[in-house]
């Protein structure tokens, strides 16, 4: 993978220039994008900026708006090149800190459940994950340093942790969600994903304009282990990988206290499906209404049964969703915690006929809280598995403290 | 003005067509419109739809996406011609309900405060307000029984005051923003306008699928006179209104209290300004850094001054809105009253240099609480003057209720 931390120090010393950098990431991309197929689109002109993220090659998940490349939404049938006329917030916000987009990263038909083309970089079979499934596999392939996904049920976490990068999903709006294709608007959130921790804490600090960076030490945290057995058993090596991260946390001087997440959370799992089907129905209004015949199955599906959930049922269960915001709120008070330690995903990545199960995710989207995967444990056939690393709403560079300091013993 | 009850009725009693609605309305546009200036765009082949709102021929403000026609922001330098390919939300919702989409209504550049070409219906050389100055004067013409607006300072409720219609600002997100140009993404709401507040129900209900209609007899309600002194005086005309909405209210049962707006509003309404304006910074990004020379002079100023507001004086004042939504929670239970009773605006339509002022309408926006403009009262020289009604977060029948309490008074 390409550190952009590593990438940036050698911009810096005048050993590489920016322009080498985005050169370097453009004739990668040329030579292997066409069997890994990260990419909807690449900017083959694209130039190197200022700033911060100067020399920083980006890749831009394929629902987010660019006026210079296509937005087709993974859906060429109906958005076959789209070009919006304005970029979204978020690209605009990248490129004045110096970034270069270099082409646009390959997600599911509106970041929903059909497989994207793309592979897993570790193994041609297997998925990489969705619904960001280029923007994990470009960064995994080493095809560029940051790319940029996004997380309805668990978009960002889940294709990380099979690609084996690392992933912010941020706090909820931390990143604007301007000139996204809306799936859920009180879930859909913005992330970044790199090759480390440290690089993502570097690269959501640029763009945010919020105090992100890393302490050289960061300290030993105190993690509360959660199973989120409410969601049911992860696999086998999903449950090694979480076990095996906090034996070695605790060796490395973490306190990991086992936590079951009280009922408010259970019960917020429960309906993140309502929330997010009805406010896809929604959003999808027009699609469904004039195109329904040119969405994939499982979109397609989703909508078809979407129409029978009424503004009432929607209604009904958003108090669920607040009340378990407050309780999280308590939570890490209460226990004395830094960030609960999870599972990113339920196991490594299942075979290329699905995107994998966001069941680990769903309920810390809909709290909006702050969510890191971090990279660096394999399963027994050697693909990678991630933990997930979650602090609480507002306090994003605690999430990435935490999580950086358990990449560090992880990787050790 | 065309009343859409009054419409629908006709529709229901085979008295009109659907059909024949729809062409009487793009007839009234045809002959009326070339001077009124409120349509940016007609769809003259624009025919009837079934459902609640077949026959209402419906404007919608013209930062909203329409796939079939252009959608110009207020601003052709930037978005002449400009077609999306597919229709917002909202146009998807209202076309399901039945309603046909006659064409868009003229905005302000971006939904900010540089005057649209619309005049206003009661006085050429006055203002229809804005930002959603079409969509208010289409109405008060006659020309729809209803239209679409967005408010994200006081752009739905200050130019339906100016023209004298009803319309409803609904709380927060209770109608969808997907597919709306964002200016604020916290404080944008879409809202509806037409002849009058059971109108507004009638067609609120049809279109979110929430119960909004109307009990027969509203009953007497209790009101909390609040003049929101910290946003400065009201012009005479104003008050005038104001106290005589009270007065009459009064003599018909209510109960009327005037009550200060307490602290936590104050501060509330002093951030609004940061909150919306960074936001605007970010939304705005593509337009500012690719096209700032075709930006009019307020949206281009307001830019250049944002630039220097950090993201975190925007994260510092964020805390006083959430103090103020939970102490308006508090203020309608701890008062015993259904609604606040207080300003539209702070008097009748100023001159076409300006939109008006929105600053009584700020503090409401920002706490997404439900406000509907009482039209009925006329100034000393025979310009419309309304009154605002504005119930808790949620409770958006209880607003109308309110409000049609009121507007049957003191159209009386």
């Amino acid at each position: 993978m390409l550190s952009l931390l590593d990438l940036r120090r050698r911009i810096d010393s005048g050993e590489l220039s920016a322009s080498d950098a985005i050169r370097q990431s453009l004739q990668a991309i040329g030579e292997r994008d066409g069997a890994l197929k990260a990419f909807a689109s690449v900017d083959r002109s694209a130039v190197a900026g200022h700033g911060l993220l100067a020399g920083v090659a980006l890749g831009v998940k394929d629902i987010i708006d660019t006026a210079d490349l296509p937005t087709e939404m993974g859906c060429k049938a109906i958005y076959g090149s789209w070009r919006p006329r304005a970029d979204a917030a978020i690209v605009s916000l990248a490129k004045m800190a110096g970034a270069t987009v270099v082409g646009k990263t390959e997600t599911t038909a509106f970041a929903f459940l059909d497989p994207a083309p793309t592979l897993n970089p570790h193994r041609a079979d297997r998925t990489p994950g969705g619904s960001s499934s280029g923007s994990a596999a470009a960064v995994a392939a080493g095809l560029v340093p940051l790319a940029i996904g996004t997380q309805t049920g668990g978009s960002v976490i889940r294709p990380a942790s099979f690609c084996g990068v690392a992933a912010i999903k941020p706090s909820f709006r931390l990143l604007p969600t301007v000139g996204l294709k809306t799936s859920a608007w009180t879930l859909d959130t913005l992330g970044l994903m790199a090759a480390s921790v440290a690089d993502c804490a570097y690269a959501l600090e640029a763009i945010s304009g919020r105090e992100m960076r890393l302490p050289d030490d960061p300290g030993a945290p105190r993690f509360a282990l959660a199973r989120q057995r409410f969601a049911g058993d992860a696999a086998p090596e999903g449950e090694a990988a979480l076990e095996k991260a906090a034996r070695l946390a605790e060796k490395a001087g973490a306190t990991v206290v086992e936590i079951d997440l009280p009922r408010p959370f259970a019960d917020a799992w429960a309906i993140h499906g309502t929330v997010q089907n009805y406010e896809i129905r929604v959003s999808m209004a027009w699609e469904y209404l004039n195109r329904r015949a040119d969405l994939p199955p499982r979109i397609g599906g989703l909508l078809d049964e979407a129409q029978s959930i009424r503004a009432s049922d929607y209604d009904a269960v958003r108090g669920a969703a607040r009340r378990a915001r407050l309780a999280a709120k308590d939570f890490f008070a209460e226990h004395g915690v830094d960030a609960i330690l999870t599972y990113s995903a339920p196991g490594a990545a299942p075979d290329r006929s699905t995107t994998g199960d966001p069941r680990f995710n769903k309920l810390l989207t809909l709290l909006g809280a702050p969510c890191v995967n971090v990279p660096g444990l394999v399963s027994g056939d050697s693909l990678p598995v991630g933990v997930q690393v979650v602090a609480p709403f507002g306090r994003d560079a605690q999430a990435l403290r935490a999580a950086a300091w358990l990449e560090r013993i992880v990787r050790a």
